[in-house]
C-alpha cells in the first residue's frame, strides 16, 4: 500500500488470454479481468478502485490492446505500478503500458472507434497451439465471396438482426468505418512456434476478419462472423445481409460464432 | 473397430501441445502423448498397439513434427485413420500424417538426426500468448555474444556436463551438426495474434535457438540452453563451455532451461 497524494487518472493497456475467464466484467460467479485488475490496483491504492475499460469483452474474448482507465491517490512511478501489476495478475493478463491521463479521460465514453478482428482456420485441422485463439472451421471457404460480403457491413445501419437477442440498448444503429476479410498469407501467419507452423498444414487457410466502428452492439462481431462463414460455405446468399439490416430480424442472420476467435485489438481516442 | 488383414506399418506425424502431458512417454500416473495416440490406435485395431516415437519428450515440452511408428493389421484408409485418430484425441493433440513405411521402418531407431528449438522472450513481460511456448527472461540478454557461444557446442563432443545427473546410457558423445541462436525478425515472431502481437511490446527481442544432432542426451538441449542464457547475462564466459565438455562436470555447466521453451521441430531419416 502506498502513501496518497493528488488523485490522478491512468491509462492502462492490457493484453490478456480470455479462456479462462468470465469476460471483462466483473460477474456475481467466476473470475472476470476487471475483478482481477480491480483487486490488484486496491493492494495499491489501499482502498476499492472502479477500473472501466474501453471494451466489455465476452468469456473467452481476447485481447493484445484493451485500454482502461482508473482514478487512483497512492504515490507510486508508473513503471513501478506496471512491474506491481504484472506480479500480482495472472500470466494470462499483462499489463503492457501505464500512462498519466487528463481527469476527464474514461476508457469508454472518450473512446471515438473500436476494432475487432476475428480469426479462422480453415482447413481440415487445427493446429493445437492455435485453437485457443481462432474458429476451426472444416469445411472450405470461398474467401472472395466472403470479402466481398464484409463489405456490404460498411456504413451507418441498424444492426438489430447482429445483435444478441435481449440487449437492451437506445439505438442499435452504428457505424462501422471498415469491414475487411482476407487470407493472411503464409508470411503473417506464424504461430507460437515462431516462424514455424505455416507450412506444415496443407489444404488449410487463415481468415482474419478485421471491423472498426464507433461502437458495437453485444455479440456484433460474432452474429457478423458467423453470416460471413454461412456465404463462405455457400449456404447462404450476399444479399441476405442487405435484408437482414432491413428486417431487424436476428433470425434473418447467420449464427453467433464462437467467442475463441474474437480479439480487441485497437481503441481509437 | 476395423477389419484385419496384413500388417502395414505406418509412419505418423503429430503435433502437439506438450503443457498438459507428462511427456510423450508412458509413465505410471498421469497423461502422456504415447498413451493416448496407443489408446486411440488400439480402438481401430481392436487390440493393444505400441508406438513408438522419434524422441521422448518431456512434459511440458512441445512439437509440430514428432514421427512415430507403428504395425497395424486393421483395414482402413490412411485418411480415413488420420481423422478418426483427431477425433478421439484432445485438441492439444493432431495427427498432421499418416504415410505408409516400409516394414523395418523404426521411428527412433531409423531417424538419423532431430533438429530442436528453443524459443526465448527476452524483455520486461511476456505477452499471454506466448508464456505456454516459450521461456521469459527478464534481464537483457546479449545476442552476439550467446550465438558466437553456441556455435562452440557443434562437432563430436561428449555431453555427460549437459545431461541429467543418473542418466544411464552407453555414451555420452554426440555429434552435433548445427547449433546457432539468433533474433527472431519482427516479421517471424507473430503470435497466436495472426501479426498482431509483436509490435505490442517495447525492448523485447525473441530469441531462437536451433540444434540439429545424431542424438541428444536427456535434458540436453535445456542444459545448453540454461548455459547460453547465463552467458547472455554476463554471468558467465563462453569459454566455459569448453571447460565443460572437457570436465563431463553437470556442476561445470549452467542451469536447466524450463520445458515449456522447448519443441521437437524436425526428425530425419
Amino acid at each position: 500500500m502506498a502513501r496518497s497524494g493528488p488523485e490522478r487518472t491512468l491509462r492502462l493497456t492490457l493484453a490478456y488470454d480470455g479462456t479462462p475467464f468470465v469476460g471483462w466484467q466483473r460477474q456475481a460467479e467466476g473470475i472476470s479481468i476487471q475483478g482481477l485488475v480491480e483487486e490488484a490496483l486496491a493492494r495499491i491504492e489501499g482502498a476499492p478502485v472502479t477500473v472501466v475499460g474501453a471494451g466489455r469483452t465476452d468469456a473467452g474474448v481476447h485481447s493484445c490492446a484493451q485500454v482502461a482507465s482508473v482514478r487512483l491517490t497512492a504515490t507510486i512511478e508508473l513503471a513501478t505500478l506496471a512491474r506491481a501489476l504484472n506480479a500480482m495478475l495472472p500470466a494470462e493478463i499483462r499489463v503492457t503500458g501505464v500512462d498519466e491521463a487528463p481527469a476527464s479521460f474514461h476508457a469508454r465514453y472518450s473512446a471515438v472507434s473500436k476494432t475487432y478482428r476475428y480469426q479462422i482456420v480453415n482447413g481440415p485441422i487445427a493446429m493445437p497451439f492455435e485453437w485457443r485463439y481462432a474458429w476451426h472451421v472444416g469445411e472450405r471457404l470461398d474467401v472472395g465471396r466472403m470479402g466481398a460480403a464484409a463489405a456490404l457491413f460498411e456504413g451507418e445501419h441498424d444492426f438489430s438482426a447482429f445483435c444478441a437477442t435481449g440487449s437492451r440498448v437506445k439505438t442499435s444503429v452504428r457505424h462501422v468505418s471498415s469491414s475487411r476479410l482476407s487470407c493472411a498469407d503464409a508470411a503473417a501467419f506464424r504461430g507460437c512456434a515462431w516462424g514455424l507452423v505455416a507450412e506444415d498444414l496443407p489444404d488449410t487457410q487463415r481468415l482474419v476478419y478485421e471491423v472498426k466502428a464507433s461502437g458495437f452492439l453485444r455479440h456484433m462481431v460474432r452474429a457478423i462472423v458467423g453470416t460471413l462463414v454461412e456465404i463462405g460455405a455457400g449456404r447462404r446468399e450476399p444479399a441476405s445481409i442487405e435484408r437482414a439490416i432491413r428486417s431487424g430480424d436476428r433470425n434473418d442472420a447467420g449464427p453467433t460464432a464462437p467467442a475463441c476467435g474474437l480479439w480487441l485489438v485497437g481503441v481509437d481516442y
